[in-house]
């Protein structure tokens, strides 16, 4: 195998602004530390944080990589004191702290996981993020069970459309909402049982008539804002609302009254400041329950486009006109 | 044993207003069903929830008693078809749908407890409502462990009083918010850990220096209005918080951000809808894990003050005044 380079041409953030700040910068290769891998990257998912962290309003975490890109897929070329899980040569896809947008990257032994036979490396770049936010946030944190009814906001996203594929997939009815018929239509390929456009109609009223008045067992939502009060309309008797993104605004009025009457959870997370023993908990449980569903062919990631890594601020774009369906991938 | 009689003086409310409006009725003593028990009542403890059924608020669930009246403890006098879990003469206590303001109620034999040695008939007809209410939203709900911190707002009410007492019972510290200093000692003497006057001290910041800057596991609130948001300052990364009244407003506005980045949980419920079958869960749960506690007197109610069952209207004065401590017991 060939030895890794000192140096690498890396995409950085040289100042808070607009996808035009992304540019080249050289920066010296990383070398892992024990439990870590350094992985040569094939494919970097672009995700809502990067955006986030590029305008200014999400710092990395402290000790994080400054680099955007927090999921990657490549092959392992070096290996940390420790680092068992995998070997040298290894296809893995991984969560990363940050610095995806590069060449090289470190990725913790134990959040990596072999990349499927069934998914390109460009699919796999697309898959962790996604798949670890769906899987907790849908699973362990709103107890989705077979045969209950999963509302998902923004159904058409890298988020909903793995959410809508992982919960058909493991038994349950999904709605989502979306902006569009093309967008509807995606969704419904997908697997979704029903789709509703936000903008013509209330989703409170269509998700009431599309369950026969009870309303959904859990809801996973991105949006906030006024959808929180709403969610609280739309969700059934024990009913959990899972907020994973404010993307509507952080501020909500609620009528707290719903809650009680109808015991309903209100909870969420944000990924990235885990601990790296949650985040190796979430992949040893979608290792065992997840990973035999992407082998079986029953799960891929829908791809909406993929752009060379120096064009990073085109696909930066690309999420910001939310005009994209799936996930945005940059390859390498 | 005597044969109940025909008839019977109760509370009524002669129709919806302020105490004046608890009058007595004569009412049919009535006949136990499948599975229910006949209660000579000699205690019937005083709650919110019947102030605000007086009031024309909260109006019975459909198949209730009419009557006031959530809990009791008295003889069992008559049984229904098939209930075994008591016999005639036994002393119980238990949650009632309805109708405690009476000389005889009915109490389901699932729902019903044996009274224990140490209290009398009294305190006992003061613990159903708030042992069922503690013991299944701090508990159950928000599964407060042994060596986490719960924070209970109304530390002086019937409720807080027995949080205090059940959450050290079980091994985990107890910061309270009260009105006053008598209400603050009452609740030291009770065992709490720390008591914050919040008309003196802003209960945020008083938390995080009693926690040492960590915040509360568990929140007990029945305030809602603008301690949601406060709430979830005051949590702790994984807080939960289970709300039981909004006695100070169910409108909130918050910042859902929160939710998200400490993990929290925001839920509630009220425990008169609840399905027999999910009370006698609770009391099954109770008899199991907090009885011993009564049996071991480390479990008492803290009784604020009596009447006689003709002196309701009194009763409910003294709730409304909100100068008790502890539990109000009308006496038959």
């Amino acid at each position: 195998m060939e030895k890794p380079p000192a140096q690498m041409t890396v995409i950085g953030i040289s100042k808070p602004g607009g996808p035009e700040v992304l540019l080249p910068e050289t920066r010296p290769v990383p070398v892992p530390a024990p439990g870590e891998l350094l992985v040569k990257v094939e494919a970097a998912g672009v995700n809502r944080p990067d955006v986030a962290q590029r305008s200014g309003s999400y710092p990395p975490p402290p000790g994080a990589s400054d680099l955007p890109g927090l999921e990657i897929a490549g092959v392992v070329v070096a290996l940390g004191a420790g680092a068992s899980k995998h070997k040298l040569g290894d296809k893995v896809m991984s969560l990363v702290a940050g610095g995806g947008y590069a060449p090289y990257c470190i990725a913790q032994d134990a959040q990596a996981m072999t990349v499927p036979p069934q998914l390109t490396m460009l699919e796999a770049g697309a898959v962790p993020e996604t798949l670890m936010t769906v899987w907790h946030n849908v699973f362990e944190r709103g107890r989705l069970q077979p045969g209950e009814t999963l509302l998902v906001h923004g159904g058409s996203s890298g988020i909903g459309t793995m959410a809508i594929q992982l919960a058909k997939a493991l038994g349950s009815k999904v709605i989502v909402t979306v902006g569009s018929k093309e967008k509807a239509n995606a969704c419904l390929k997908l697997g979704a049982d029903h789709a509703i456009n936000y903008k013509t109609e209330d989703f409170v009223a269509a998700v009431k008539e599309a369950t026969g008045g009870t309303g959904v067992n859990v809801i996973l939502d991105m949006v906030g804002g006024d959808y929180v009060e709403r969610n609280y309309d739309a969700a059934a008797v024990d009913g959990r609302i899972v907020q994973i993104a404010v993307l509507g605004g952080a501020k909500a009025t609620v009528n707290v009254t719903r809650i009680m009457v109808k015991r309903l959870i209100h909870t969420g997370s944000t990924l990235r400041p885990r601990s790296n023993a949650d985040k190796a908990a979430m992949v040893a449980a979608i290792e065992a329950k997840v990973m035999p569903l992407f082998r079986e062919g029953r799960i891929k990631p829908l791809i909406d486009s993929t752009f060379p890594l120096q064009k990073a601020a085109d696909a930066h774009r690309r999420m910001e006109s939310s005009e994209h369906i799936g996930k945005i991938v940059l390859s390498l």
